[in-house]
């Protein structure tokens, strides 16, 4: 589908976030640092480009991430001229731009299938590398929006486990973005709000604006209003006491970085809300696709932790809100980390982990043949 | 002292909040809406100005507004022309400012110990009342600096009681502004830190921004920053992880309105705090004028929490982050309630009430004879 310069997934308003323009033969994507006052897609046709998305956050969220990745190599192998071992040499300086975002694993997965794909089919000549690394990186996208509705689809029996405090709407909490524009399409925690909305299930999402960058204010509330779910938008400080005076049913978020035990690396704030739910008894809930997964970490405290430039904090699109600290008097922790303990369950595209641990994980790692 | 238009305490760098100008006839104080960007003194000279300047925030802060309610009749009276049942009328209508800010108590409490002085003396003439009502807000703004240097003193306790984690430096987390300029001067919680800086207890604060009006970022960030005290600021929704991660050797905040068995309405925020020292195991104070505690209301539950306008969320400096939203899709709620539970202690101007609870605020009342 194809909207003027916009795709979109049918039946859906929000658009997609990254997809392939075989006429124009570049990558575009959605400047979600525009939203949600300009929904406008840039255009990327080489990897340093791709390299500044990510750094500025045009694009991010985990699973989007995962899908940039692939991208990058796709469409720098597609200007490569040389023979294939400079390509390799090529793709091999692409891989940097893991490095980025070191706390999302989806990036570095979305590299390493693309990786994965050409090395499988080294020596089969430039030209047919090329045609791979494009095939890889359309199908990371597609499948990403199937895992998403698969997601989706598991979260429903959360509708079934819990019944709405007032009997009537179910009053569900998010933070930052994990929608639509933070997947390849439909989204991850958002998914599940979308499927159950498809459903008729009532529903009324509060979201987290989530400082520094508000994704929560600027990309989930978009998003939602977008499609008619409604909606109240609240500063992050106050979900604690909108947990206990709303009668929030359940709290849905996404995850960057899930250890083999279920620590979950996601948007700072995070950890909070979940030690927030645990004292009002609210169901937690983590919405991620498998590829979120890191089994290689087992504990939370080895998850590298982004920290971010200090203007995210000092300025507001540009104008200074505290103009005399430097890098010196702000910390810009962009992720935490959420203990397994206090997650009621991991919806994955495989079904849910409920209280997830370290066995549990293994299980369904081993399930799908990646242990 | 005076500087300008601008007043100081003697030794310190940060402005005095709000103060009479004997010579101009005027009630002049910091606008803080302009900080830290401008330092600007305004003029009042009438109680309707003085209810826009509460109204908007250019004065906040529990001890400031009780100033301001008590200048408020002061400055009305001041300009009268009339009879004494015509003055007492006046007053009767300038009382109506107490309904502007509904959380803290200590307005009503300033508003009303005004009019009682002026009760005690009806009948003494017009001219009579215009100076007594002078004289008490002068006294109660004065009464207020001596109360918050009184608490500051009474604070050192807790660095007597609680040694700092890394053997060296305290790491004092602390939520809006309960500072110099949320007081008549010196500050609460700020001042309980400028009395242990003084003494040269090595000190660094974490400030949280505090959204939506980022008192903690444009106010005692720029506070802690004019003093020469060593700080970092954070937004809100990273405290818990900053207090997991950053070794935060304890939290001290302001209240609004504390009551009868110690629960604490104060800056939206408060309450997610408590929880996430609690589960930290970081010691919880509140700083406090014992004006602030409220006896007739003994839960929680009965305190009035002021909802503000919604565009305070969904506007920045009259910029739009959420242009889509209207009220019905904005909640900002601009205080919440601590349990008295989580509360370690509230430092007051009689010293500390450790573990509040009914009991010892009744004793702590009946001792001062409000009970």
């Amino acid at each position: 589908m194809q909207d003027g310069e916009i795709r979109y997934l049918p039946g859906w308003k929000v658009p997609l976030t990254i997809w392939w323009d075989e006429e124009k033969k570049v990558v575009k994507l959605i400047d979600q640092t525009l939203l949600p006052d300009e929904v406008k897609a840039i255009e990327c046709d080489n990897w340093m480009d791709m390299w500044e998305a990510i750094k500025v956050l045009r694009i991010r969220g985990a699973p989007s991430l995962g899908v940039a990745g692939a991208f990058a190599l796709a469409v720098e192998a597609q200007r490569f001229e040389g023979d294939e071992e400079g390509f390799f040499r090529k793709m091999e300086e692409v891989k940097e731009i893991v490095k980025v975002r070191p706390t999302a694993v989806n990036l570095e997965w979305g590299v390493k299938r693309v990786c994965g794909k050409l090395k499988e089919n080294r020596g089969s000549g430039v030209e047919n590398l090329k045609d791979i690394a494009l095939k890889e990186a359309i199908k990371i996208m597609e499948e990403d929006i199937e895992i998403n509705k698969k997601i989706g689809e598991y979260g429903l029996e959360i509708f079934n486990k819990w019944k709405p405090k007032d009997g009537k709407t179910y009053r569900i909490l998010t933070h930052c973005n994990a929608g639509s524009l933070a997947t390849g399409g439909y989204g991850t925690a958002l998914g599940i709000i979308r499927t159950a909305f498809k459903k008729e299930i009532p529903l009324h999402v509060f979201v987290d604006e989530t400082r520094p960058l508000l994704q929560g204010a600027r990309i989930t509330a978009w998003e939602l209003h977008e499609e008619g779910i409604p909606l109240t938008l609240i500063v992050d400080n106050s979900a604690g006491w909108v947990l206990k005076r709303e009668n929030i049913d359940m709290i849905i978020v996404g995850a960057d970085r899930i250890t083999g035990n279920g620590n979950t690396a996601n948007k700072i704030g995070t950890y909070s809300l979940s030690i927030l739910a645990k004292e009002n008894k609210v169901p937690f809930y983590v919405a991620a696709p498998t590829s979120t997964i890191d089994s290689r970490i087992l504990s939370g405290e080895d998850v590298e932790i982004e920290v971010r430039d200090y203007t995210e904090i000092t300025q507001f699109r540009r104008l200074d809100i505290a103009p005399f600290l430097g890098e010196k008097g702000v910390r810009n922790y962009a992720f935490d980390v959420t203990p397994h303990e206090n997650i009621d369950g991991i919806i994955t595209e495989r079904g849910i982990i409920e209280h997830p641990n370290r066995l549990k994980i293994e299980r369904l790692l081993k399930s799908i043949g990646r242990l």
